[in-house]
């Protein structure tokens, strides 16, 4: 079992999400070591004790875990199954935990490729942002087998009180897609509601204040309706991300068989939103859909 | 200003609704007369003391307000405008009031018909369910004038704590509008999200217990979720009455010249429901669309 002041941690992916979970591991007790592409990046956390890897193959090959929290499936897979990747440098019996939203086919390749060299191989999601990330408030939806899931957990707890093994390998990314299906409509709820409520000539925020509560209700509604009457379109989750889990969870429902029509509609308006420059926008510029774009 | 003990309110539409609400008119003390086409569905609230009217026009003709909460646009159509309606009965001063979920357009005709005759009518559709309405927890959104909504609103609250006047005529309808439409995605929401994590075998209560108090998070998540996964499709909300409001909001987003893709889909999956013999089921049981129906 991983335990602070025993083991060895890897991180790799130290950006918005990354660089606070790292600090929580270190403030923890636990041993880190760190490889990424510039180590400029690396700068703050090399300062607080933190040792650096010259490469992933030499990161893995000196620590208990890995834990790593990149862009894309491809970053994920380039990272994990290149010849000189995680899989091919960690210990036998180490622990490598991919905490980026990716596949869940590719999830469930890496732990088979793992387990065919005694690697325990865990996906373990998060939700919560980037102030969930700081704060230690992650929501951290784990797959992987039962033992390796209480074998990591006591690392997996320093970056937020919930954290639930959802199934065996691919079972984390599973739950991830499931979430990111949920927010998809709720954002469409969002947008229509206030579209609906502009058109109309009412005063959204009278609107807000009779339907928050009820059973309209939702995260979107408290947290992203009053940044959308603000006019704030700044980034809480970047569509240009919002664009790839979506993209992951509609391949990953065409394997499994299934047809989601409210998931589908938003993907297509989110990439809209994508290819006319918003990108970089929060998913609540969802609501330039129904207003007309500004220039980006 | 209605005031209990003071003021004589007529009561039409003693429904799951309904029947509640008059109960806590007479409870705070406020003078009530009753107009049902069965007296004995009634009967509790004239054995509690409300008076009995013989039609609508008796009602309206001695009463200072009349509350409706009735089924349809077109029941709401005939009981204000009919030539022995409540528009051409109540008394000059009089305040009309329609709790009815009902057409924006049709509101602001009524509110008009009243006005040529000196009749204050306001249109004050609710949210939250028979229970909201047996526990005086109603969430009531307002459209009229500013002093006549001033009048009214203490019978109003009589039914919740959250009353708010969203503007002139039909604003309260549109408010309600806008609710529903935000309802609308947030079910759709809820059933992909469980409808993906059913496919991929996942424990849909662990997915819940992660992705719930997120930014995926929604009343129906929290509420509806669980019945679905617990198979208990009886009515909180009848399928039956949410064809009527999104026919509702989308006739008047048209009106509006706005399109809702989201609230266009739902619409159509839940017409699609009831076409199926799901009318009299919750909302939940959008969930069928997305597993397969069982047997009506």
């Amino acid at each position: 079992m991983l335990a602070p002041g025993r083991s060895r941690i890897g991180f790799i992916g130290i950006g918005v999400m990354g660089a606070p979970m790292a600090g929580h591991a270190l403030d923890a007790g636990f041993e880190l070591a760190i490889w990424a592409r510039s180590r400029e990046k690396a700068a703050p956390l090399l300062e607080r004790g933190a040792a650096w890897a010259a490469s992933p193959a030499e990161l893995a090959a000196g620590c208990d875990a890995v834990v790593t929290i990149v862009g894309y499936p491809a970053d994920v897979e380039d990272l994990y199954l290149a010849a000189d990747g995680l899989v091919a440098s960690a210990l036998p019996g180490a622990y490598l935990i991919d905490m980026t939203t990716s596949s869940p086919a590719l999830a469930m390749r890496i732990a088979e490729a793992g387990a065919a060299r005694g690697i325990r191989v865990l996906d373990a999601p998060v939700t919560g942002g980037d102030v969930g990330a700081r704060e230690a408030r992650l929501s951290v939806m784990a797959g992987g087998a039962e033992e390796d899931f209480a074998a990591v957990e006591p690392l997996l707890r320093v970056f937020g009180p919930r954290v639930v093994r959802q199934g065996g390998p691919g079972s984390g990314q599973h739950a991830k897609a499931a979430n990111q299906i949920a927010i998809a409509a709720s954002m469409i709820g969002v947008c229509e509601s206030l579209s609906y409520a502009r058109a109309a000539g009412l005063d959204p925020v009278r609107v807000l204040e009779s339907i928050s509560a009820g059973s309209a209700g939702s995260w979107s509604l408290s947290n992203l309706a009053p940044r959308i009457i603000g006019g704030d379109f700044a980034p809480g989750f970047f569509i240009k991300h919002f664009v790839k889990d979506l993209g992951i969870a509609l391949a990953s429902a065409a394997d499994l068989g299934i047809e989601l029509p409210g998931a589908d509609l938003a993907a297509r308006l989110y990439r809209e939103l994508e290819a006319a420059g918003f990108g970089e926008s929060g998913t609540q510029a969802l609501w330039f859909h129904y207003t007309g774009a500004p220039e980006a």
